[in-house]
C-alpha cells in the first residue's frame, strides 16, 4: 500500500507491505486521519521521546531506526476481518477506534508501532473489540476528530472541576480548541481562552470561548481574573513548549490548579518556590479512557460538540510531507486531513 | 534586648531595640523557639527568597540589607499588653502562635521582617488575637514544636488522602517527620519514608513510620511498592533541593501523586514529559491554616503527636551561630531549640 512513511527522522511517500489482520482484527481502509502535534514532536525527538517513555518505566518499544507510519486520528471502513474474527461489524461500516491493537498479550500503539501501520497509509488492522461504529449521519472527516477531542475532554474530567471554578485556557491550538470545546460540553462559564494568533482566538470563539486575549495586548491573567471576578482558577497549559510551566506559575493567582495538556518533549526549567508561595497544584494529564472516547464520538455525532471549524486541510498521501511542513507554522492551520484514497 | 540577628548573610548576636507593643498586642518573653531550615536557606538566600515572593505577587517586602531577628516556632510568656488591647490573656500566661503580626493594616510575618523581631530575641510582639494558651502539663519546648508540625498536618491535609490511598515520605528532616506525624495522627497504614541517615530513619520510626528505607541500600520506590502493595502512592518530598522533583517524577509509578513539603528555592530541572507519561499530580504546600495550627497544639497536648524525640539541642541566643553551623550537617539533629533566658 501506499504510506507516508517516518524513515530516520524525515516524511517520505512509498509503497509498504500491507497490514494483514490477525485473529480478532478487522482490515480497514483509512478514509482520514488528522495530523497531530505530537507527530511533529516525534518526527524530530523519536529517539527523546521513547527514551523518556522507557526512563519513566512505559511500555513504549519503538524503534526510532526502522519505519513508521504514524496517524493515529482516523475514521476507517472496515474491508476484512481477520481468522476467527467475531464481531458484529460488518464490511463496508464506518469505524473509529482508539489507536491501540491488542495482538499477542501487547499492546502496539497505532501511528506509534514499527510492527502496525497508522492513518498515514491506505490500510491499518484494528482490534474489532474497540472499533466504534461511526453513528449514520456522521461525517466521516468529523468522526476522524474523536481522537484529538477526546483528549480535551479527558483534560476537563482529570481537572475536577468545582461549580465555582473558572478555567483559563493558555493556547488555542488543536489541545486548546478541544479543551475549549469540552469546557463548553460542560456548561462552563466563562470560558477564557488566550493566544498570540487572531485565528486561533477566532476558532477559539467558534469552539465555545466566551472571552478571548491577545497576550500581546493585554497580560493574560488580568484579562482572566477580570472575565473570571477572582474565582478559583483553573489554567490549561496547551502549548507544550519550555518556559510556559514557570510563565503560568510565576502569574497564576493563589491555589491556582494548573492542567498541562500540552506535551513538553524537553528539559523545562521551574521556580519551585512559585508554586510553593502560591500553594498551586500541577496535574499532567495524557490520553483518554474509553468512555471518554465513547462519549466524544457521541457529542460530535448529536451536534454538542462542533468540530466542523477545526478542519482547515486535505491532502492526499502525497501531500503528508508538505502539510507537516505547513503545521510548523502554526497560525495558518488548526488540522489538516490525510484522505489516502483521495 | 539580646537576640541573634540576620545581618547582611551572617549571623551576629547583638543588643536590639526592644519590641513595643502596640494596640491588640501582647508583649512576650520568648522561652524556647526552634531553628527551621527556611532559616537556614534565607540567612544564605534571602534576597532570593524577596524576589521570588515579589515576582509571584506575594506581599513579602523584607529588606535584606537591614536587620532581622529570626525565629518563627517559638512558645512564649506573656509579660505586658500593648495600649487599649482587650484580651482574655493575662501576664505569665504562656503562648503559641502562628508567626503572623497584624499591626496597620499590614501583616508582618515574624521572624522575617525588618520591623518586628522573631524568636530568636528575647521578647517578641504578637497579636493578642492569634496567640494561643498553651494548656496546662504541656511542657514549654513540647509547644514551641506546634509550628514546625502543623507544617506537617497541612501537607498531609493538602494531600486529601483517599482510604486506600498509600503514602511514601522522601526525606527525614524536620518537614518529613512532621509529616510522618501527621500521617499517623490520621492512622493511615503503612507509613513507608526514606532517608540516607540511619539517624533520621530512626527518628521517622519513633515518629511514626511503618516501614524505613534506605536509598542506599534499596530503591525507594521498590521498597515502596512491596510494602504498599501497589495501592495508589501519594509521595510527600521532604528534602527541597534541585533535582528530588524530577527524581521522583522519573521513579513515581502511573497517576501517583506528589505533595511537595520541602522548599526549593533554586531554579529546577524537570522533563514534563515523565509527568505526562504517568499523569502525575504535583501539589505545592506552604504553611498552614488557622484551625489546622491549633489543633496541632491540641494533638500535642494530649498526646497523639510525640514531639519529645525531636529535639536534639538547646542552645541560647549566643549560640545560634554555631547552631545554624551544626544544622548544616543534618545527620547530627532534627530540633534544635533556641532558648533566649537560658
Amino acid at each position: 500500500m501506499r504510506a507516508a512513511v517516518m524513515r530516520h527522522s524525515t516524511l517520505v511517500v512509498d509503497t509498504v507491505p500491507d497490514p494483514v489482520p490477525a485473529e480478532g482484527e478487522v482490515l480497514v481502509k483509512t478514509l482520514a486521519c488528522g495530523i497531530c502535534g505530537s507527530d511533529l514532536h516525534a518526527l524530530k525527538h523519536a529517539a527523546k521521546m521513547v527514551d523518556a517513555a522507557r526512563e519513566s518505566g512505559m511500555p513504549f518499544a519503538l524503534d526510532p531506526g526502522r519505519d513508521v507510519v504514524m496517524g493515529h486520528e482516523f475514521c476507517a471502513e472496515v474491508v476484512d476481518f481477520g481468522p476467527n474474527t467475531s464481531t458484529t461489524l460488518r464490511a463496508g461500516d464506518r469505524v473509529v477506534s482508539m489507536p491501540m491493537l491488542f495482538r499477542n498479550g501487547a499492546i502496539q500503539a497505532v501511528g506509534y508501532s514499527n510492527d502496525v501501520p497508522g492513518g498515514y497509509g491506505e490500510l491499518m488492522a484494528l482490534s474489532a473489540a474497540i472499533a466504534l461504529p461511526v453513528p449514520n449521519g456522521l461525517s466521516t472527516e468529523h468522526a476522524a476528530l474523536t481522537e484529538p477531542m477526546a483528549v480535551g475532554v479527558h483534560a476537563v474530567a482529570k481537572a475536577r472541576l468545582d461549580a465555582n471554578d473558572a478555567p483559563l485556557v493558555v493556547g488555542c491550538g488543536p489541545v486548546g480548541l478541544a479543551v475549549i470545546a469540552a469546557l463548553k460540553l460542560r456548561g462552563v462559564e466563562p470560558i477564557v481562552a488566550a493566544d498570540f494568533s487572531s485565528k486561533r482566538r477566532a476558532l477559539a470563539e467558534r469552539l465555545g470561548a466566551h472571552v478571548v486575549v491577545d497576550p500581546a495586548q493585554r497580560p493574560t491573567f488580568e484579562a482572566f481574573n477580570e472575565a473570571a471576578s477572582f474565582r478559583p482558577a483553573v489554567v490549561f497549559e496547551c502549548v507544550g513548549v519550555p518556559g510556559m510551566l514557570q510563565q503560568i506559575m510565576r502569574q497564576a493567582p493563589l491555589g491556582a490548579r494548573l492542567v498541562i495538556a500540552g506535551v513538553c518533549m524537553e528539559d523545562d526549567v521551574i521556580k519551585p518556590i512559585f508554586g510553593i508561595n502560591k500553594e498551586l497544584s500541577v496535574q499532567f494529564v495524557l490520553g483518554y479512557q474509553p468512555d471518554e472516547f465513547a462519549n466524544t464520538l457521541a457529542a460530535i455525532a448529536d451536534g454538542r460538540i462542533d468540530v466542523a471549524p477545526l478542519i482547515t486541510g486535505r491532502v492526499g498521501v502525497d501531500g503528508v510531507p508538505a502539510a507537516f511542513e505547513t503545521l510548523a507554522h502554526p497560525d495558518a492551520h488548526a488540522k489538516i486531513l490525510v484522505e489516502p484514497w483521495r
